[in-house]
């Protein structure tokens, strides 16, 4: 549904954009500040120019925003703070507000949301396609997807109900309903003829879809084939039969890597029957993995989804909050286990100064096997055939790492409380802390994944736990062993 | 140059594929390991048997190599042990060794090219485009290159050693040489004869570029304008000339950005005068915005490439210590700071058990900060405008936490001492601690950004060495002046 022959392309550069039109609601909010001044003489003089400027500047506004790509507004109000971006929202033509919703992240289209009524809310939803509709519909009101669903076709209104029946991460999640499906018993000259009586081709059409007179799905005949042979050559001929299908049940993750490893535009997705139901489009797919990327990388952080950088403090605290709770717990647990050494403590307080290494780099090393680990699962790269290999492998870095970096802590430690047998607990104590977090560094995401969890989810929270509590006991117990 | 109708695509699932094969493989090392058995009776029957049931599976994992995809041939020698793959990569087809090396990582890719020799790697080289050939380059040895330089054609050359002269992460490295140029002044009866002149076009031709006779460029033509516009429609009245030009300096990442914003397929590339150099196919930009997200979350743990998951041990932990030896020193700095507060730790020594929360809950905020702040870099929302709005915000959010999250450490720390200034002095550092994570977690990567550096890569360390040090600083500072 995008426009790819608006004014914005002429700029690249969508920053651009947005600082002209930040400068020109600067300009118009300096001219409203000056309009409502009380304190200012002549005030209704002032207020006139104000409100001539004023009209002028947003009349300037405005048709910026019209030349805009859809995308382009959506990325200048997610750039904007939430008074001015409501302001740009109303200036938006209303025929566009639903491309524009589709585009802007979650929380901003909440709070896009928010400022409409019911009758915009429905126009905006009825300018979408179904699959469109669907992705929309979680945000939009109950009493709104019911008047959208009753201005829908009976065929439209079955296409909605089989969008929004599909889990997130699913293949069906993904599918549009935008494809062109030929019969395989046809000539080349034919299904041109039928191409012309389209305006023009759904987006990413680069193939049109081979199916029989039930609806099963039979090839693909790429648009270029048709481009390259003669007219009179036979569909049927033709068509590639070897080609990917995809399932709407599939996990989309799966969709995407075919995408990427087999370099597609658009695959056919095809119901347990053989029956052609939908299509997934590269653009789509794009997404996808730009927004698993993102939310890979904000999980980590334990944000625990996209955040609107405008947000109220209130709700950014409220995205951030279970993280740093479960943090907390798990530092007042290290914090007990110290506890229990304070005789230890109290008797050598070098061990106060040093502990908090020997919790450290185990923690940090840890993390590097974890995340290893989470790419090679990721990737399905993990076979009962080598992940005993792998064990291996990592519990002898980690032994390297703990004689190297180890020694070094030990020495530093040596050097600085000239003990010897301060040293060798504390290289002691980094090997082992590193052997622990090895362990746990591969055990935890593989025990995850066993049970249908995202191992790339709270698998740091735990390691650091462990490589934490751990360091202190192991550091502690061996120097109240050995030292006292 | 992927051919899409290979077998592999009767199943979508590439792990199946790897299970196949590494049975067959698995058969083939029992074979071997009887054959070779020297304790065994009847030695020369054995070795017999073994041999014929040897030559058995190979043929079998042979045909199986054959009926595969060379992108699930890279994923299956990535999943395999090394002596493992180098038997499959013996196997795979010397016509298809080029294809593949391109699709395997750059880890994998060295351990391949170490078993080729000169006229190998020159064949290999040969089956490739240009642009392909740059990007092998940096692997393959000089006077390998200096053979695959000869061989080709003047106008092969002259793409060559333009792909070869942009940096890594610019539009010029994502550039290939296949793009159909048309002119305006030609009706589209002329353009479909010339396509039909093709076997087949080139991979992701959804638009043809119109140039003039200097190679200027004009503008584009959708394929699927040619399909349903009548034949003696003319170029010029149909092409797009409002359409997005990618320059082969720009960086990657912006043209990534142009490619999901607008639902792109391919786009042109332009050069300073103006004349068409080349084109950017999505297929590429795909693999562009995954590898960079998975650099992302490597460099977040400190592994400074991807790993090839069966690299020596060696090889691996020199991959990982640039990070452990930087944690190392930020640890031993921290230590140093603890130290100077020996005398009141020796006093009170509760200090020791309770200073790593006031440490590691500063540092978890902080990397929250820091994890939104460099998203709205990459995404270029930071603004002048908007940057002082999200210092206060993220300052209202750790004052906000550090009354939480810090009121509930000052009780805790309380009720385990029954000492209320103890809490206070808790309470207190974390409110500070996690204020000074506010403003490094939001120092840090504006600083790096604006000296030209990659946000994403060594913030945290400095962050959370920061946080450590800070916290330990000021808990302690405070315990010295209020408790003692």
């Amino acid at each position: 549904m995008t426009d790819t022959t608006q004014e914005s392309h002429h700029t690249d550069n969508v920053q651009e954009h947005l600082k002209q039109v930040e400068s020109l609601l600067h300009k118009h909010a300096l001219v409203e500040s000056v309009a409502h001044n009380q304190e200012l003489p002549r005030q209704d003089r002032h207020a006139l120019v104000g409100s001539l400027l004023h009209k002028q500047h947003l009349t300037e506004l405005q048709r910026k925003l019209d030349g805009l790509h859809p995308a382009d507004i959506a990325y200048i109000l997610e750039a904007l703070p939430i008074e001015q971006r409501l302001l740009v929202w109303d200036m938006v033509k209303s025929e566009r507000d639903g491309e524009i919703l589709i585009e802007v992240s979650d929380a901003v289209r909440e709070s896009l949301i928010a400022t409409m009524n019911r009758e915009e809310l429905r126009a905006a939803a009825e300018q979408l396609d179904t699959d469109e509709i669907a992705d929309l519909a979680p945000d939009l009101p109950q009493n709104v997807m019911r008047d959208v669903f009753k201005s829908l076709s009976i065929e439209e209104r079955e296409q909605l109900r089989a969008a929004m029946s599909y889990s997130e991460d699913s293949v069906g999640a993904l599918m549009d309903f935008n494809m062109i499906q030929v019969r395989e018993d046809v000539t080349l000259e034919v299904v041109s003829r039928y191409l012309r009586r389209f305006d023009e081709l759904p987006d990413h059409t680069d193939q049109v879809f081979v199916v029989d007179r039930d609806d099963r799905f039979k090839g693909v005949l790429p648009i270029n084939l048709i481009v390259v042979n003669e007219p009179e050559v036979v569909v049927g001929d033709l068509m590639l039969t070897d080609t990917i299908q995809l399932h709407p049940e599939e996990k989309a993750d799966q969709a995407a890597q075919a995408f990427e490893r087999y370099d597609l535009v658009s695959a056919p997705v095809v119901d347990e029957d053989g029956k052609l139901i939908g299509r997934v489009t590269v653009n789509v797919v794009l997404d996808f993995i730009r927004t698993e990327s993102e939310s890979d990388l904000l999980n980590q952080a334990g944000l625990r989804e996209e955040e609107d950088i405008f947000a109220s403090v209130w709700k950014s605290a409220q995205n951030r909050w279970t993280w740093l709770a479960l943090n907390l717990c798990t530092a007042f647990f290290a914090s007990r286990v110290i506890g229990e050494f304070e005789g230890t403590i109290e008797k050598f307080v070098a061990l106060a100064t040093l502990m908090p290494i020997v919790a450290g780099i185990a923690g940090n090393s840890a993390n590097q096997t974890t995340t290893i680990i989470i790419r090679s699962l990721a990737l399905g790269q993990i076979t009962p055939g080598n992940a005993r290999r792998l064990m291996a492998k990592e519990l002898a870095i980690s032994g390297l790492n703990g004689l190297v970096w180890g020694g070094i802590a030990g020495l530093f430690a040596y050097f600085l409380y000239h003990s010897v047998s301060l040293g060798v607990v504390m290289t002691s104590a980094m090997l082992l802390n590193l052997t622990v977090g090895a362990i746990v560094g591969m055990a935890i995401p593989l025990i995850m994944q066993r049970f249908g969890r995202d191992p790339a989810i709270g698998s740091s929270v735990m390691i650091t736990a462990i490589t934490d509590s751990g360091g202190f006991f192991i550091f502690l117990g061996l120097a109240t062993i050995f030292l006292i």
